[in-house]
């Protein structure tokens, strides 16, 4: 990012209302520029903006050598080796590491030639700016159906989806692959698989038409450690890792990425305990009015013909959602992480009803 | 790198020792495959393969927020301006931030439209192959009146040189670019520069036919965590911040490099210290029968007949060195870190002496 980037764009505040603060988009989580709209809410804010695990694995100590030396081959051969069992990847496939999965969204499409594509939406944001930055002709489309009748034969799903967590099964995967007018070329974000793995195409990947996305930050709950990965074909990986050059990924990420992906009784206690997470915010969510229409376990989306109040009621509160700006009634709502922050978003919800949100 | 990257390439053992171990070419530093050459060298290896400085910039406690919330604008904008302090930044030039100048090397040659552009060599062997992979024509040249008799619009020099330490003035590249047949774009490679910060292009870049790279981790101490920037004009930098994407670079790398960039006091002490080691390994080199032919105060260049036979006889004694396939009386040696390193090199040398070798 250069020292240019302008402050994130404001929507206009409305013309009757010049005393509201225009509200920020919050396009991403935990944006500095989104905590400056509400200057005097309580600090910490409470950033429920993401789809991050609030909880994250226990970094633990990071040996010295790890920063100081170049990022060696045995820490990246035993990240490989960890994620590969964690994953269940296919014997044949490989995996490529990055500075996390937003930098293999950005060169993806670098790799394919350029070309008529078909992503499913509405979806992560960062997708279609991507191909259509590398040439291709990207059209959105809002089902799998819709999808096979625009003959594009690239195909880009989010499984489960972001926001609404829309799933695909493998079998049903696989058999668009195998219709005859299918896409050559499938594409599958998994930024939020790890909640769910049975429902994974990395046990599928040898397939070379099929390119999987992983984030490692989002369910292990460490967005700044930065890795991603992507599960492919030989010929596929291959050409990512050229593009991405060696040492993309720091030599303290490899290190705890790799114990993180074999610590099994984490990785299954954590998975229980968002699912339950994610019931308890329901609940909140329901009592204050929210349509519970769709999500994962570390998101829910919900719906309110007052959204964008309830965005401006939380903010003031110090409490961050995710809006959609094609989307204005519905918002995305992260897991509080510890009781603290239960208890807050609880009563922000009670004290910033609509009704009473001029307090 | 993906888990499919072969071992690095050995060079053939000459047919009348069949007994000596093939020499690895250790291409870069710490190379675990360079290791597995001598299986029964001395734990732990001691890496003289490597241009970075052996006492790391102090790492201290990385705030946990730093490794689980996504990287946040304000480390960010706190990083760029303590680089900008410490480059004495032209005022209208910018800086995009990568995970290791590596990644720098790999993608900027994709800005620049394909067609002929020069290297001043030999130098750091990874430029060559990232603009031929772009379209470019890559030719190599060994003194800037050749490269301007190629006529290429786009020259690549390392300032200070890797590995031979050449150094030009910020006054004769001005005057290149200023002159009618120089390069209409002045590629300059600064991983080193930071060892005497008078020669460097920084002050410069708002000139839209400057880039300057630099790297973090070499004077620093810290290749493993990944830091790279691109110092030029605006629409350079907005270009390749496009390409990279947001948050590419990890949160304890923003903060960790923000308070190095800051802290003068450790500058100014390690930049002495430098030139001080530089010189101690010096009179060791020249003691062992080696010629000093070049280098920076992070490493020497040095010559010896029997250069293959010294990396075999360090290496049995744990001790790793760089040598060049295209130079093969040639040998890169770094900086010891300590006083128990400083003996045992110095201890080898004495060992390992060409007459002494098969002991």
């Amino acid at each position: 990012m250069p020292d240019s980037t302008p402050p994130d764009a404001f929507d206009p505040a409305p013309p009757d209302a010049p005393a509201s603060p225009p509200l920020p988009s919050i396009r991403h989580g935990g944006d500095d520029a989104a905590a400056a709209a509400w200057p005097d809410a309580p600090r910490p804010l409470l950033d429920l903006s993401t789809g991050l695990n609030p909880r994250p694995y226990p970094v633990g100590t990071v040996a010295p050598d790890l920063w100081a030396r170049l990022p060696q081959a045995g820490n990246q051969a035993e990240l490989l080796a960890a994620a590969r069992r964690y994953l269940g990847l296919a014997r044949n496939a490989r995996l490529a590491t990055a500075p996390g999965s937003q930098m293999l969204i950005g060169q993806l499409p670098h790799l394919v030639p350029p070309g008529p594509m078909t992503i499913l939406g509405p979806t992560y944001g960062e997708h279609a700016p991507a191909w259509a930055r590398a040439g291709h002709r990207v059209e959105t489309v809002t089902s799998l159906d819709a999808a096979r009748a625009t003959g594009a034969t690239t195909l880009l799903i989010t499984n489960p989806n972001n926001p609404c967590g829309r799933v695909f099964s493998p079998h049903a995967l696989r058999a668009l692959l195998n219709a005859a007018d299918g896409p050559r070329l499938l594409v599958v974000d998994e930024a939020f698989a790890d909640l769910d793995p049975t429902n994974s195409l990395a046990p599928h990947c040898d397939h070379p038409g099929i390119i999987v996305l992983r984030s490692f930050g989002k369910f292990f709950g460490l967005g700044g450690l930065r890795l991603g990965l992507m599960a492919a074909a030989p010929v596929w990986v291959e050409a990512m890792s050229q593009r991405l050059g060696p040492w993309s990924v720091s030599g303290p990420a490899l290190a705890i990425a790799a114990r993180a992906y074999a610590d099994t009784a984490w990785i299954t206690a954590t998975r229980a305990r968002l699912q339950q997470d994610a019931r308890r915010l329901d609940t909140l969510l329901t009592r204050a009015g929210f349509r519970i229409v769709g999500g994962t376990a570390l998101y829910r989306l919900v719906e309110h013909d007052d959204a964008a109040g309830w965005v401006d009621g939380l903010g003031r509160r110090g409490i961050l959602v995710r809006r959609f700006d094609d989307q204005p009634q519905r918002l995305r709502v992260g897991l509080p992480g510890d009781e603290v922050q239960w208890l807050r978003f609880s009563t922000a919800l009670k004290e910033a009803q609509p009704h009473g949100r001029s307090v």
